[in-house]
């Protein structure tokens, strides 16, 4: 609503010229509620602008508002709101923390904090309620108005919010997953052609460790002082396979109560998110979309998740899902958090000089 | 041994035009104990010869044995001791029966009497003892000479192949399977580009079921009467991935005794097949081979059945297996079984002009 | 306008279950000229509706309005105004003729017709004055209100609308080309996976002599009575690459005229169409895009035709192309071909029950 | 012939952890002439072993005579009869003609030299007679037995290997060439997949300046004092494309002397190397073959160079040819050459110990 939000949110992107801060840069350039005001990296650009400091490579050319930014270090001392977190993990545990004690809520797509004790691993659409750990964080950690909240891998974030409905419905004991993942969630450059062309990666490091533990926590709960583990069996495998774009899932579900398959499929299909969320401007009211076609969804033809759903023998439901990686997760993930954090009240605009003028007459 | 097979057998392939039925024409143009002697097809061929009537596409040459033999139809009345059968399943159920019912072993590719209760469904490294039912099937179908063995299904071969040591070592319980196959497992014309250029299609017609079936009665047992049950839990969901050869399955296996990481690889890595089976000419000594190498197999680069071992959340451990489809499935399969028959004395070789004057002189 | 074009058309589709005709269907699903009245294929449908006949591929669902159309047969008593014909080559030529015999505009993407010397091949931005081929066509063949306008092989399609504003500003001498094709191109199921896989396959059948003498009648002239050739040297290799959509070109050019890459560049980077051309619904004011990265265009990022231009040292010019091959090519060839006839004139919209009334009160 | 050669030749490896070196490496391993006895890299190895120091990546493992060699710096005081030369061009320059002034022939695969006037750009099939210059390179630049022989870049190898004899029969006046280059010869990582996914690079920095006049050099003749070029006309485009191994290039040539494509194809086809070259250890006695299929070569399914050959509209013949790019070019090339250089006495094989007291007695 105009009236609830009349001001606009300054935002920086951490790591702005790797591939998942280039991916925030292009969507922040026509935000409705945000505004790029920053740009910075971890390594030495010496007041280049960022079209000078980058190597763009997306399909879309480099929003007007970005290009003449002068690209800052990772000093915590930016005109801006908050920050996106789009660091190497090299460094990224150490700069979050320094923004978020400088006072800048820092929404991060990396993966150092995101099993902290303290804080928001965040899917809005799945466990929006563990923003409540926000003060205890910053009591916790000394932090003033700063915090830290980050987004779930890639893999873990379609997983998720498929397994969301089925968990509300009929509780969840035991879930195996193979992943097939498309080649743009290992950035660019990447997978090198070489080890992937008419290839299948049975392997990528971590990532299976990620899957088995990061869903425990997004589905869990807070209990006002620390995360409570979902307590799911959790069995992952991980593989890197010739596709662009789309992370495919096989997974077999083994649910608390007994379910037809035609009750599975309804849950899924009336997954529907509350008003709230809907209203963010990148969610969507239905983020699951079920295919009845056996042999969809696929990578390149389909474009969000969805499911063909039929029964495992071992467990109780077999379904294939796919997720968009960069949209679902990364940038986009990190991007409908920081819209949740705003709708939520966790982000203050900034003042502008004429507003403080009207706001403090008695300074003068 | 040579002087316990001082003759050839001569055999024929049923179907020798289609994908399968070539490759097995290919193996058998220098193979050393089975020569070709017929070639057969469901369509009339009208008098062609088989390089007039294949359209070949294997990247070696026509066997010039093969070259010239007049394309015959099913009538099972030819030159030959044996008959394989790469039929397309619309017309094999009925023509390997005649072809048994004629007198001829019937070495079986398609799964029209795989799951039938008398007919061996044979590994030779996993069951060679299921032979033994074929005295009873010949009984039970008024067979004389004849009889049908099959392989099963290819991605069914390179699992059963792996679980093999682990049944007989610790038992199996239960067994989750992911499968990512390559295209050339579909034949020619096969799979169009246009649904797996840049794709995974998350689903192969009525292989989940193939899967879930055949490896119970492979690692069953014959009582003597029928085939028992192996009465393991198996789910399975398979993908076609753009991979030209070799498929690669991601496994979870429950074991029924509690066993080590190095116990499972070692016991992978120990397996060996008998004196019998290691002479027969396609056969490997060390039919599984295990790499160390967290990211392999893969497709591309690795030839044969390997695995990365690692520990599974749910189950006990979780494998990655490859098997190249067309020599461990398909035509291999089918040879090795053919192999294995002709050494266990199933086969008889034909006796040859001069042989039957010297066989028989009272009949002068 | 409005005014100018009250009524709408109606339009049957020959061949419409197959890729191109569907991908027609699809194009007429939301017209703001056309409606999809009727859908004929040459095999036997008997009786059922498009819905049911088709086995449909595209991406989005079966256009409504198509879906309840009954399948007809190749009989020229169909109930619209004009046909677009993406018939099998097998058949078109012959039935091509018998409906523009009956009294059909015949919009035809085929090649059987092609290089007729009174059927006008057609790109609008091109020739459009080769339409006054048609009256001659019509007198030649004794057609009535019928007749035949094809549009170029996919390939060509794209070569010849780069070339257009150089032969206008300098003169054609020679061309050399080499495509690098898509797989799409070929059509559905089209190319089998085990051709393409990581593959080139540099050859076409038919293709070449396509693209070596299309062309040639594209830029040629209507002297009143036939096609006068351009008389350009023309030399194409083929070759169809792992691609999914986009024809790329790699083309030199000999012009007749000395021009500087400069100049050349300009010429296509100020190609643009007249007042007529541009209010076509399919059209574009700048049909032909220049991109100045010397690594673009490419297939999978660029969406439609472009270059990199640089010096040839035999001709004059090098540049590489891209075209949509079925957006410039097939159906979207077909469709702009059928919009240029509207506005020309040479379609007459079918007269409506009622409005036969209003317009032949006399006849009570 | 045993008689001649009586000794083996101690040989090193510069930039031997690189994708080239790692392939030279490979192939000394069992090289019946060569012994792998140093490797050098121009980066700090401190002393590790090679096994220690190279991410090695090739599908055999690492020669057992080469795991345990100290990698060594770029100085040059190696124990070796002569060196090969895979450092990357932005320091070979330098290196290799310190290595030369050193003493030691210097094998190159960079392109640093390769169109210096002095210096062999050598296939030994196509201009073994330019090795003439290796006197006068070393009395202009006073070397004493060190010398430079370099091989052309992998896209010329294969181009002007079959130029070679259309050559010879015909003369040559213009050459088109498109090639359609393979993902290995970029090297490890070489090509992001996500650039060459389902797609096409039409660019190769530098690659088609090299392709223009490289082979001017290699079909030119040395005059006595410098190389005279060939004086054709050549131009280039080049592709890369997602295929492994294996270069295609569409060539369109024209030739001094009128010939059929019956004499074209025979020349190609007769094209047969003399003696001395035949005798190499991995020469051919016919180097390049000519497919009949017009369909063919196939870069995933030919191994070799081969064509197939039509009439070219503009210049005299069409043809495609195929070569392995790592055979045929880079490390194999280098090979060769060194080869040749042994066979014809360029290289001296260094004097053991022990031989050293039986061959100069009289020094005691």
């Amino acid at each position: 609503m105009e009236g609830r939000r009349p001001r606009r949110y300054g935002s920086c992107v951490l790591g702005a010229t790797g591939v998942v801060g280039q991916r925030l840069v292009q969507m922040l350039g026509s935000h409705p509620w945000f505004d790029l005001t920053e740009v910075a990296a971890s390594e030495r650009s010496s007041g280049k602008t960022y079209a000078e400091a980058v190597c763009w490579h997306l399909d879309t050319p480099i929003p007007e508002s970005a290009r003449g930014l002068v690209v800052k270090g990772l000093d915590p001392s930016l005109d801006c709101d908050f920050v996106f977190s789009a660091l190497d993990s090299s460094v990224a545990g150490a700069a979050e923390e320094d923004f978020a004690r400088a006072g800048y809520p820092v929404v991060s797509n990396t993966r150092n904090h995101r099993m902290d004790p303290d804080v928001p691993l965040l899917i809005p659409e799945v466990n929006a309620a563990h923003l409540d750990a926000i003060p205890r964080q910053q009591k916790n950690r000394g932090y003033n108005t700063g915090f830290i909240v980050t987004n779930p891998n890639c893999s873990t974030a379609g997983l998720v919010l498929v397994l969301k409905p089925l968990a509300d419905a009929f509780g969840l004991e035991k879930i195996f997953v193979v992943t097939l993942q498309a080649i743009s969630g290992a950035g660019y450059p990447g997978v090198p052609a070489l080890d992937i062309q008419s290839n299948v990666v049975p392997f990528i490091s971590g990532e299976e460790e990620k899957m088995e533990t990061e869903p425990q926590k997004l589905l869990g709960k807070w209990d006002g002082a620390r995360f409570v583990d979902a307590g799911i069996g959790i069995s992952a495998h991980c593989n890197r396979v010739p596709v662009v774009d789309g992370h495919l899932e096989c997974v077999s579900v083994g649910l608390k109560k007994i379910a037809s398959l035609d009750e599975v499929r309804e849950a899924l299909r009336n997954f529907e998110v509350g008003a709230e969320l809907a209203s963010l401007p990148t969610a969507l009211k239905n983020p699951v979309v079920v295919r009845d076609e056996e042999n969809r969804p696929q990578p390149r033809r389909d474009a969000n998740v969805g499911n063909g759903i039929r029964e495992c023998p071992l467990l109780d439901v077999k379904l294939t899902l796919l997720s968009h990686n960069l949209v679902r997760g990364a940038a986009g993930a990190a991007l409908l958090n920081a819209e949740l954090l705003a709708a939520r009240g966790f982000l203050k605009p900034r003042v502008t000089p004429s507003e403080s003028q009207l706001a403090e007459p008695v300074s003068r």
